[in-house]
């Protein structure tokens, strides 16, 4: 399985890096090939300055060896040998009319002192940040994610995109940090689902983020947008930095592990401001995106 | 006490925004009143846009009431009730030969059913985060925090500059966040030293505030920059943000603990920026301040 994933998510980096360079047009991805001390390393990739992302990095890692104490402490085991191996993307379009988009999906073996597996599981999902709300791109984003989920298991669909609301949300400012998709993680094998059913999910998942975000940046990478509409865009991108700075687990879990910063934090956006105790004009555009994000959607039935 | 440093940082927060407002000359602090609906309350002063503060607050809060759930586990204590006041600041230059400051002076007290004090300490410091080094002004700085020191205890200085040192560390870039100063906690009644010593020394330093950053800041303000100069500041405030939302223990705090958001985050600047993999070119100045940031220096003997 570790090997099939991991042939998945390099094939996956080469299809998503060589679409969104043909969408860019200008800018071309900085490869970057790392080796982890400990064992296993990454391939990272980033864009930055281009015609449509001002900056995107969609990274592939596979780490494995002794499993680091923070990390056992957190999964409640004893020092075993783990494999970890993911792909992680976040995009940030320089027009404000276009979402930011941030998608991942993993895979993880734990493993006894003989070798043997003792437990794996898959985690993932995507989800969308607009900083002007499109509701049909909003609709369109939760479609592709719910087409993806029926194929597998009725009930996924709202299961995950319950979750993706819970979790991308930044508590100490009561709202969601976007308008949500997909979130899943321990997808184990039980006996409705064993972990080639679990891949299957996982990799349809993934093949479909380009049919779930192209179509959006297509329709809004050319729309016209003010100053006033740029530094919106920079203040809400400044949400951005305090979720994944404050409360992302994943995030903090790479600083606090030694997982190599520049990898980690090329989900930053590039260009942010903070503006004290700002608030969006009354039924502006910029206050109906805050509506939306206190009060999540149920963007497809 | 708590009334004696109450009206201490109340009339210091006035020394303090009269003077910044004179020096800006073009901006002045706006001011918001605000309550905590558990106990208290606070005044904060925010100044934004000016001439010389791009962004800038100088906060002071006093609350009270049941400690929170959050704080009983920290501290380690019951179900007590609890008195924290304190003057909080963080000033933001638009010139990146100007460096940042922060500051916070604080004092806490905790209660038995009975209403006696069980406990009762104050914290606080000030240290500065260079753009670009200017040794003098470094040296200036420490002069102005051991001068404070020295009058109360020989070994005070050496003892907080080193805590500073260790606090304002971003340990997941392996670099300190500026060239650091003071800092000091749980300053409690001891055999040597009594509240009323403590409240002597913590007041000298929060006096001494304005001789240790208006020099440094005088000197600075009218320097020219470059546009490549302006990025590079931007570019490290991106670590005093990562600093402020992964490490700054009063931060998290804070946003954990229900505190005002606006308030706690005005430390944030104003315009920031996330440049993947970012290395300034060999033996120049940007390079300087990263190998002192990387090797805190003994800036007076």
């Amino acid at each position: 399985m570790k090997d099939l994933f991991y042939n998945y998510i390099e094939n996956l980096q080469d299809t998503i890096t060589s679409k969104l360079e043909e969408i860019d047009g200008s800018a071309s991805f900085k490869e970057d090939i790392w080796k982890r001390p400990e064992g296993g390393g990454g391939r990272t990739r980033v864009i930055e300055n281009g015609a449509v992302f001002e900056k995107g990095g969609v990274n592939i890692s596979g780490v494995h060896g002794k499993l680091p104490d923070s990390m056992q402490a957190y999964f409640k085991v004893g020092d075993v040998d783990f494999f970890a191996c993911g792909l992680s993307l976040v995009l940030h379009p320089k027009n404000p009319m276009a979402p930011t988009v941030h998608a991942n999906w993993r895979y993880f073996e734990m493993y006894n002192k003989e070798g043997g597996i003792v437990d794996q599981w898959f985690g993932g999902g995507l989800d969308l940040t607009p900083y002007y709300l499109f509701e049909e791109d909003a609709t369109h984003f939760h479609q592709t994610c719910k087409k993806a989920c029926d194929a597998h298991n009725p009930d996924f669909y709202t299961t995950y995109k319950n979750r993706c609301d819970d979790y991308f949300y930044n508590s100490h400012r009561n709202e969601a940090r976007g308008i949500g998709g997909l979130f899943f993680d321990y997808c184990k094998a039980t006996e409705d689902i064993n972990m080639e059913q679990w891949f299957n999910f996982v990799s349809e998942v993934g093949d479909r983020f380009l049919e779930a975000y192209v179509p959006i940046l297509e329709k809004r990478i050319h729309l016209p947008y003010t100053p006033e509409e740029r530094n919106w865009q920079e203040i809400r991108r400044g949400r951005y930095v305090e979720f994944n700075l404050v409360h992302d687990k994943g995030t903090l879990f790479g600083l606090k592990t030694n997982g190599r910063i520049e990898s980690i934090l090329m989900s930053l956006p590039p260009h942010v401001q903070w503006v004290y105790d700002h608030h969006p004009q009354p039924n502006s555009r910029e206050e109906q995106l805050i509506r939306v994000l206190k009060n999540p959607v149920e963007w497809v039935s």
